[in-house]
């Protein structure tokens, strides 16, 4: 079974393939805008049931239902996750054509959501039926969880995940996004770090004061100030009593896998303005610490006068916004339980912890089957190695599809770096559509016969 | 020369004089808009005439003219500065009558400025006038400083101060202000701090950044909250290198003054919501830290996101702003040489200092022979020794004709503590306000025959 008979169908059902493509793309499930959301579950279901799929609605409190779709035979088994919510399109006037009217041009399919993540979804639906239209029934189970309140913070993955664990279980899980880089690199993550973010609050006296009495009267923002500076040192290592005890060292898998990423640490620099790195790292040291380090970072500092020009103001109160990235093994609840404790034991006790969203980190074993063969079938199908990373720097709601499951996930998808995620004019290359829908195929062929 | 016919003559003109000072109030000569001050400033002027002074006109360029008079005959002389600008009026609708339609109402007098600071310039006109009517030439010099941009922030003050220094130099100044405190006790003031305020700014990278490149990229916030930690101490102390040597210890006879100055401070601890004072200290300690203590005060606190809810940002931007209140030795000018050379040695070469405005500390010495005179004076005529703060907690425009002049001024006013000074509403007590014309004209008579 050669590549060369996928690529004579892809040649074929083109049109008809993009056509299909549009049609996911043209109903304008924002998420959030419950009519359009069911709309589009009731489409995405009835295209899973074409597909020959076994399709359940699993209702949400609130929300727009999950589509569970299973077809296929044998005893391996894939989970696949996507979501057909898509980001708001304004501001609108920044559009070329309209986010809902797909539009060809040079090559580029433009519209509201497909790339994240109608394209992946449609991507891998057209896999599976091309896979069929040439041999028949899958060699594997494969699950299509596709929800609609990715956008808005997946509020019930978790609990959902949970009361169907067992049905989700499979050999490895398929995530959304993944991208090809500026060099025509395919890349895949392994993972997202977690993320507690937070905010710090400070009281002082009622109301704000006359600054003449600051010698008299608590400055909350100095006291947040001291408090922050207990919690991370000027070389920039997070400080709090504990925390850097659960972090677990990198694997030489990973290790071996962060080597091999290509990055230009010029080019970002320049980028943004920089002229160095933090702590004046080299190139492969920041890269190593984006993959592997959790952070404390400042998001957002405020107390008292803010305008241009003077007010001599002592502040009544003072917060910080902090976001810890998290990697294994802290979890968001160890974070706000260690930030407690480290302040109380400096006295510390008046500074309010207010938790305000919280995710856990999720990453695959780079050495187990599942990866080592989505990785193959990427070398083989693209032409090189792809470029994957253990874990991405930012966060993501993997968790409980992965290693929430003790499942292994990998990101896969159709966009590229200039897909203009959650931007105007979000756009996928037709190309990297189909090689998307040929790396699947052949993807489900590996397990023909295994 | 006994009191009792200044009283007698206070009781007889009483209603010409209140129509008097009805009339200043009606003028709208908030600071800033020209053609009122214009108008106030020829009323002023008029007036001084009327008095038998020998009035100036000392143009600024691009403000109000000062009004400059003088009168009297003697060895001795006295400089009172009062200014005919107020504040702004709005917001108009919690005023219970027009701002400037003055309105006598139980005892009060209701009008914007009535005593900050047109009541304090007319209870000394009064005072000159019944003291000439009664008792013919005033038996010292007295000089009419009266200018129109106080509530600006005095830009032309200093200039002129320094180029009419010769005129102005007297053996002592009357300063606006000063009033009755709430249990009925006179309180005066023999100085204020000085201030420094200023911004220190820090930039990253050229925009905000997705918070996952944390462990890359500088936090300006982190920057600035690891500078801010090494000019203060937990204990409050301020840790600028070098700048507490600048500190002149409190003399005597100014500690003996704050030791008498009567201090409810559970009573403004309730009124402020606050539990203790900062560093527990108690109620003597932390009066004394409000006359005597440099100040380092967080007025504001900026950096990223600071709305409600979470943005994963990484902010490109921070800043503080800082306010010094200063004591003698410590000059605007210095605080900024030592605040760059502290942080330069500590590596924050990139954190910007950028001063936005500043006033010189001035002190009068509490046992010269001017305000020992004052202080007697006030405590024949309001019948109890008056408060006496060595320092006002707050900054003022003061130095440049007081100790910038090698000066002692004292505040003396007409206000009280009810005066809502700045806010609507504000008033005096008529009863406050012929007090103080008394103790002026007992003043004035204190120099006849010396």
């Amino acid at each position: 079974m050669t590549i060369s008979a996928f690529q004579d169908y892809l040649n074929e059902h083109r049109d008809r393939l993009l056509a299909d493509l549009v049609e996911a793309c043209s109903i304008p499930s924002v998420s959030g805008q419950m009519d359009a959301c069911e709309q589009m579950a009731a489409w995405v279901e009835a295209r899973l049931q074409r597909l020959g799929a076994s399709v359940t609605r699993w209702e949400t409190e609130g929300g727009p239902p999950i589509i569970w779709g299973v077809l296929g035979e044998g005893s391996a088994s894939i989970l696949s996750y996507s979501h057909y919510d898509v980001q708001p399109a304004d501001p609108l006037d920044l559009w070329q054509s309209p986010p809902f009217e797909p539009s060809v041009r040079e090559g580029k399919l433009y519209a509201r959501g497909v790339s994240d993540d109608k394209g992946d979804l449609m991507a891998r639906i057209h896999a599976v039926e091309m896979y069929q239209a040439l041999h028949g029934t899958l060699p594997l189970v494969f699950k299509f969880f596709v929800e609609g309140e990715e956008e808005v913070g997946s509020p019930h993955l978790a609990p959902v995940a949970q009361a169907h664990a067992d049905e989700l279980k499979s050999d490895g899980c398929l995530w959304e996004a993944g991208e090809v880089d500026e060099h025509g690199r395919y890349t895949m993550y392994l993972g997202v770090k977690g993320i507690q973010y937070l905010e710090l609050r400070v009281r002082g006296a009622d109301t704000d004061l006359h600054s003449a009495y600051a010698p008299m009267v608590i400055n909350p923002a100095w006291r947040l100030v001291q408090a922050l500076n207990t919690i991370k040192a000027p070389d920039d290592r997070i400080t709090i009593d504990g925390f850097m005890e659960h972090v677990r060292p990198p694997t030489p898998a990973e290790e071996a896998l962060v080597e091999r990423i290509p990055f230009d640490g010029q080019a970002l620099r320049s980028r943004w303005g920089l002229r160095s790195w933090l702590n004046d790292m080299d190139d492969r040291e920041a890269l190593r610490q984006f993959v592997f380090a959790p952070t404390c970072t400042i998001c957002g500092l405020r107390s008292g006068f803010i305008d241009a020009g003077t007010k001599t103001v002592l502040p009544s109160q003072a917060f910080v916004k902090l976001d810890f990235r998290l990697v294994p093994d802290l979890t968001p609840e160890l974070v706000v339980e260690l930030l407690r404790a480290h302040l109380d034991r400096r006295g510390f006790h008046d500074i309010e912890i207010v938790p305000l969203s919280s995710l856990s980190s999720s990453k695959a074993d780079p050495e187990s089957p599942f990866v080592r063969k989505v990785i193959a079938v990427a070398t083989e199908v693209y032409g090189h190695e792809p470029v994957v990373y253990p874990s991405h720097g930012g966060s993501g709601p993997m968790y409980p599809l992965a290693s929430g499951l003790g499942m292994d996930s990998v990101t896969v998808g159709v966009g590229y770096t200039g897909s203009n995620l959650h931007a105007p004019n979000e756009n996928i290359r037709l190309e990297d559509y189909f090689n998307n829908v040929l790396f699947l195929a052949r993807l489900l062929q590996s397990y023909a016969g295994a």
